[in-house]
């Protein structure tokens, strides 16, 4: 079923409803008849049933059920680009089934010292929504505003396992294959790399160092791969089939 | 080793050689000693070793063999998309190691249905050399310029392993892993998807069918993903160092 986030939830939650002006040009641009209902994802994560009613208003068919892809909770603390390469990153880590994505603070880090502003977090979120629509994906990535020290990451999760990516260690999916599905941190350097000393540190916090290529990925590439190996391997033998 | 990709080799091979412009531009902004060498890289693959003369000027010290990456060949015939989406596919491919990407033909095209036009050869050539220099990668993406229909791709690579990228088909990694090592073929279709006698006649020319996530990627990170999970795959256990 097609699906379209909304930053409000409408009130009450049955009867004629007349939408934002996004969704209603999305609605016209798709052509749904009075006959085919969607689905209204509202800010709470739960879902709202829709139909077209006339030109301009919807009638909401009250709360529904929302079909939601098998992803691996997979969290992603990684340096954080300038500028349009950060939209990148968010884009890809949404296609890559990352279920949060934290900018995170090393020794070398120059970019991303400084918390999100109020009008990037904005466009990062319709970016994420938009993404999100086409990916078929109704779970949306959860950004993190405020960077963190690599030192705080683990312990936002201590429960999951913690890959570092480091240029030469053995690649990902050798790993992840003999483990049992669980939530995954994954922690991304900035582009001057770890410091020798930080390798030390990571290494004692018992994150494991994994690579992924022989290519040199820069940060925007790097974590979503990471992330999408981790979602491959998570996959059923016999094929998923996407939901619509 | 550093390297520059070279549009001309410069002639004779040996001796003081004033750069091109933005190679001149390069050498400046990593400010290269007289004391390193670096490689150029010449249109034909071969390599060439030089160091820095003075402010404007580089001698060249003759042929030298050129590291490259264990990249598994692997060639991408893809859907092509709009404008900026197909520099983003050409970017991606660079990423995952793609050997040549192919723009190729389906019942559903719209956009790519063209040959590529001179100016927009230049710019992707442009882009692939910017990007593999940025991941260490001496061997450039063979990019062609005029569209195939998807019934003649297979027959470009007889002997290679042919897989056809389709929502809900069994995990690509699973079918890799079974794989000796050889040249591997990807078929990406148009974002319509491929046709129901398309899929038919797919299959009899055996295109194995293959899945990557449970997200509805576009043309631009759905081809590159799989050719990432197939070098993924090819990596040592060891894992790689990639060479600088």
């Amino acid at each position: 079923m097609r699906f379209f986030f909304l930053d409000e939830a409408p009130n009450p939650l049955l009867g004629p409803w007349t939408p934002p002006k996004e969704l209603q040009h999305h609605v016209k641009a798709l052509r749904f008849g009075a006959e085919e209902t969607f689905l209204l994802l509202l800010p709470d994560g739960s879902g709202l049933a829709a139909r077209v009613l006339d030109r301009s208003s919807l009638e909401l068919l009250g709360p529904t059920e929302v079909p939601k892809l098998q992803l691996h909770p997979t969290h992603l603390a990684t340096a954080w680009p300038k500028g349009k390469r950060a939209e990148d990153l968010v884009i890809r880590a949404c296609e890559a089934g990352v279920t949060r994505i934290q900018p995170t603070l090393f020794e070398r880090s120059i970019s991303g010292r400084e918390s999100l502003s109020g009008n990037q977090i904005k466009r990062f979120q319709r970016l994420i929504r938009e993404t999100c629509q086409q990916l078929g994906r109704t779970e949306l990535l959860e950004l993190v505003a405020d960077p963190l020290p690599w030192q705080e990451i683990r312990a936002t999760e201590p429960r999951a396992r913690a890959f570092c990516l480091h240029p030469g260690a053995p690649p990902l999916s050798h790993i992840v294959d003999k483990l049992a599905p669980s939530c995954s941190l994954l922690l991304v350097g900035p582009e001057g790399g770890i410091s020798a000393a930080e390798k030390i540190q990571i290494e004692d916090q018992g994150w494991v160092f994994v690579g992924l290529l022989p290519t040199i990925l820069r940060t925007e590439a790097a974590g979503p791969l990471a992330a999408a190996l981790i979602q491959h391997a998570g996959m059923d033998k016999a094929g998923l089939t996407p939901k619509k």
